[in-house]
């Protein structure tokens, strides 16, 4: 019998992407289900009861839930090819460090620039040049984090700067060539299939914020 | 060449616990070293530049932090016996789940209790109560988080829950065997060598504790 691969997902959601791209790397077939979160679905509730929160990967019928586990029991499941972590426990352990820390301290400060205003958001981009600093010395000359080959900390942290660059956030950050590395990598990441075809298109995101931005106003 | 395997950590911190109690599980020799953090050491500042915190486990020489990560690799590298993460992929990405939900959500409940004072503080312990009352269906009648086997949830939980008991705060949350099967699983744990081996004496921690009020007063 054929694996039944489900994603409860949000189309925009920088999460969600991490799944669809571990998924298109390992050429797996799958249904994209989009949640109204509005009125969230039974499966939905039922399949993610703790957090209530998308990605839900549902493989044969059972959930797997947060974004990084989702993408590490992808990568153990279907081993066959495109290894997304090493092999060596040490080269394991760095690569799920780094994942971590965009998981928490990159995805914490990129909230908080998108949520506030004035000096909290000032604030919020300096912290971010400094994480952004601290990657691209990580990075090196190395084409991605783990090395030769595309892996968890690029599909960790991909969805989050792709985003900035795509909808001409990137540079209100990265001007003048300051991180020359991280924007080779932004670009080397992007010539990806897996990567390229999991973002949504330029104008529905526009229309998307738009929309928001109304219904911000007319509240 | 035998193993060099030397802990950075603080005697009373949970994170080191955890890595303690995987490296005894395993019959690992370690050299356990006290961080002074008024006077934090070069070696410590070097081995973790990014986060500054313990638990670093530095494994002939190299740098492993974030005491999850240092427990999976643990599993990793001394897979010989005692495993602590299951081998199929689904019950792998099950144990990563909790581990996860434990070093987020209860952390932080868990600080904020610690922290805080009056309705804060009251508002934490209901949700620690919460958390407490998920984990008791999650762990269900089985001995373990998962199954028979003491592994990767028992090893993220049992310091915090433990550190609870042990410091005579568990009858303030745990009351009338509300959480039966909780309570039955700390003791169970509280029996292994590996666990009680690694937490600090009553005494010594009554005395920081107050030192640490005295200190506070004084200011």
């Amino acid at each position: 019998m054929a694996d039944e691969v489900i994603l409860l997902n949000f189309w925009l959601s920088p999460y969600g992407m991490r799944v669809r791209i571990a998924l298109e790397e390992k050429g797996i077939k799958y249904e994209n289900r989009e949640e109204d979160f509005s009125n969230k679905s039974p499966l939905f509730l039922q399949m993610n009861p703790v957090h209530k929160k998308i990605p839900v990967l549902i493989h044969n019928g059972k959930p797997v839930c947060e974004s990084l586990n989702v993408v590490e029991y992808i990568d153990e499941v279907w081993n066959h090819h495109s290894p997304l972590l090493p092999s060596d426990p040490y080269q394991r352990a760095q690569a799920r460090f780094w994942a971590n820390y965009v998981d928490t301290k990159v995805n914490e400060i990129a909230l908080r620039f998108w949520k506030t205003e004035g000096e909290e958001k000032e604030a919020a981009k300096r912290e971010f040049l400094e994480c952004l600093k601290l990657l691209e010395k990580q990075l090196g000359d190395k084409p991605y984090f783990g090395g030769d080959k595309f892996g968890l900390v690029d599909v960790a942290l991909i969805p989050l700067v792709y985003g900035f660059y795509t909808y001409s956030f990137y540079n209100y950050f990265i001007k003048d060539a300051q991180y020359p590395q991280i924007t080779a990598w932004v670009k080397r990441c992007a010539e990806r299939e897996s990567v390229s075809k999991c973002f949504p298109e330029e104008q529905k995101v526009k229309e998307f914020v738009s929309q928001k931005k109304k219904n911000l106003n007319s509240d």
